[in-house]
């Protein structure tokens, strides 16, 4: 038998009932089912955080883990509710550009959620995430069938993000800050392989963000000394700006929400 | 065999160990017990809040579910503890108006706890939800029979709040706000079956909030254009004023804890 | 046969996805395990915070619970890894000081983690959360057998952090502010076993904070006015300074990582 792991990324924060109330939803339809938190502290209707933090943690999940990302702006209008499955996960999410970088980098199905009987028998316009998404995810807990839930659609037809990748101008690298986190450590959207692409040397790197350049890029935080600012490539495979033993983001006087840019030459 | 669930409501955070203490209690009581959060953000003591929480969330778990609820400004004093029985679900919390909105809609076998058996074997005078909440309420979720844990009261000598439904003045209903949410939606006390009961076309409905006035009570977030002001009964059952993709409690610098009057007529 | 808890103790946040991903990876490895989050919210790197956030709770956990804590400023230097077994429990944790108060108070065995077939594949050299604490924290809720993960290491040889515990002045016991909780209580490193050692009675203690004198230690919230400063032997069984149902550490102007004396007499 299969084992049902639900994941779930919102932007309900912890303070309020929400997630709770998935939680319980959740339990009275399929109380077998292990729901395991990934973040809920999305900032308030930014998909493109949700779609970078689903980006960072889908894979790091047993097969057939069910990833519910609830970040709705258009909740109540007529956006579509989507499933989708790669060859080892199924997602589900408002579609609104979220799965982007799963659609980007996986062979996928889909289905347009449309089937109500799977629903709560009231839906209100406010609440999709208690009234659509978690009785539907539990469903999907038990069968793992997607075509139970709706008529199948183009995965192309579904909305994307463009933009997220750094582009290349004139021998540089042009990235930007995607986020920071409880660390002050600035995340950017180049990856490991982009550097490879454009055939830079690490050692050799020149990291341009805000007024401060740095030189090389580290592999150990301690190669600078404590509180010295360093370039690196974190754990999401990303190139980070830190500062070791303290807080980049504080430092550089970065506003999370802003999408500074970083270049690299 | 029932499945057993306990949901926590406290004003805990998630900073300190204390939910977390709690639930080490529970799992050595009854390791087979899923614990679930509705909330550890209650405003510290703040009995209202907690009670409007666990009115927003305990119809949506399973039947059977044991809602314990520790907001405990007495906690030390001689203060009751008390379990409660409804038709499908059971209660805990301190006998301080928490479970008032329960005790007026359900019929209700209560008992004051006074088994101390089922305590941790050192009963501090500060934390309660450790020492005796937890391991109550772990007991509870193996036998499901509130008798074992004390003597019968009756649901009317427990405590309850006042005050808590708005009141209508020459046409006009009166209510407040009893709290805003991470989107900085404002819920307000007024529910759809007050409006039945004045008659009132939600269309032709003007709503006063402090210096503003709405007219008619939207259905979608969308009817208004986004960053305008509307009025929607929300998925709590509610009115509540919001903005279509932004932040009402901002924008009208409500302060959370005041209790701002809503009226409509 | 064992149930496998394992607790985490960090300083990741709820905000980023690190703390989900810890839990993805060990759904990987042991889907029976139950995980329960302790403290997500030590502070930035904060061992000293750490150290007593586990001291408080680890008791309270069902025997063979294992205790992971992750708060690791050295993460990609050179510093160990250890895993450390009790009577009762098991600890893993980065050796630097988190484990001083279990080494004080209990017989120990201690292994140094270096098996690296039960890390993930790829090993990051900045989040070690995921990469070996997740996956080999998962392996021993299957085994209980720390002699599977590493080489035996003398308890000794670990890193612990000196000048825990108040000292002793010239008949004055001179303590220190440790942390203040959500309640604004703050937490002092002066217990119940060390009044007994200076034989003062708790009626007659005279304790000092700041520019404030408290006279007598109160068994109970209650027994001063609402709003007024008391002295207390909190659920921790450290004494705490607090004011009935009101903030201590908002009123005192206190910084909660300024360690702030304490001195009775």
């Amino acid at each position: 038998m299969k084992q049902s792991i639900i994941t779930l990324i919102t932007d309900f924060g912890l303070c309020d009932e929400y997630v709770g109330v998935m939680k319980g939803v959740m339990a009275s339809v399929n109380p077998s089912a292990t729901v395991i938190d990934i973040s809920h502290h999305i900032s308030p209707q930014n998909i493109v955080h949700a779609a970078y933090t689903l980006y960072f943690s889908y894979q790091y999940f047993p097969e057939n883990t069910i990833h519910v990302i609830v970040v709705d702006p258009g909740v109540g209008s007529n956006r579509k509710i989507v499933a989708l499955q790669t060859e080892q996960y199924f997602f589900l999410s408002p579609d609104n550009g979220i799965l982007t970088l799963i659609l980007k980098n996986h062979q996928c199905t889909c289905v347009e959620i449309d089937r109500s009987e799977f629903f709560l028998s009231t839906v209100s316009s406010t609440f999709h995430g208690r009234d659509i998404f978690a009785p539907v995810a539990a469903h999907l807990s038990k069968s793992f069938n997607i075509h139970l839930l709706g008529r199948p659609i183009l995965p192309e037809k579904l909305m994307t993000i463009s933009d997220m990748a750094p582009h290349f101008d004139n021998q540089k690298l042009i990235g930007k800050v995607i986020l920071a986190d409880r660390f002050g450590n600035i995340v950017s959207n180049i990856s490991t392989d982009d550097l490879t692409r454009i055939q830079i040397n690490p050692d050799h790197a020149c990291i341009h963000i805000m007024d401060q350049q740095i030189n090389g890029i580290s592999t150990h935080y301690n190669q600078v000394k404590t509180g010295e600012l360093l370039a690196i490539f974190g754990s999401k495979g990303l190139l980070e700006i830190s500062i070791n033993c303290g807080n980049a983001c504080q430092k550089l006087g970065i506003n999370q929400d802003s999408e500074i840019p970083i270049t690299l030459n």
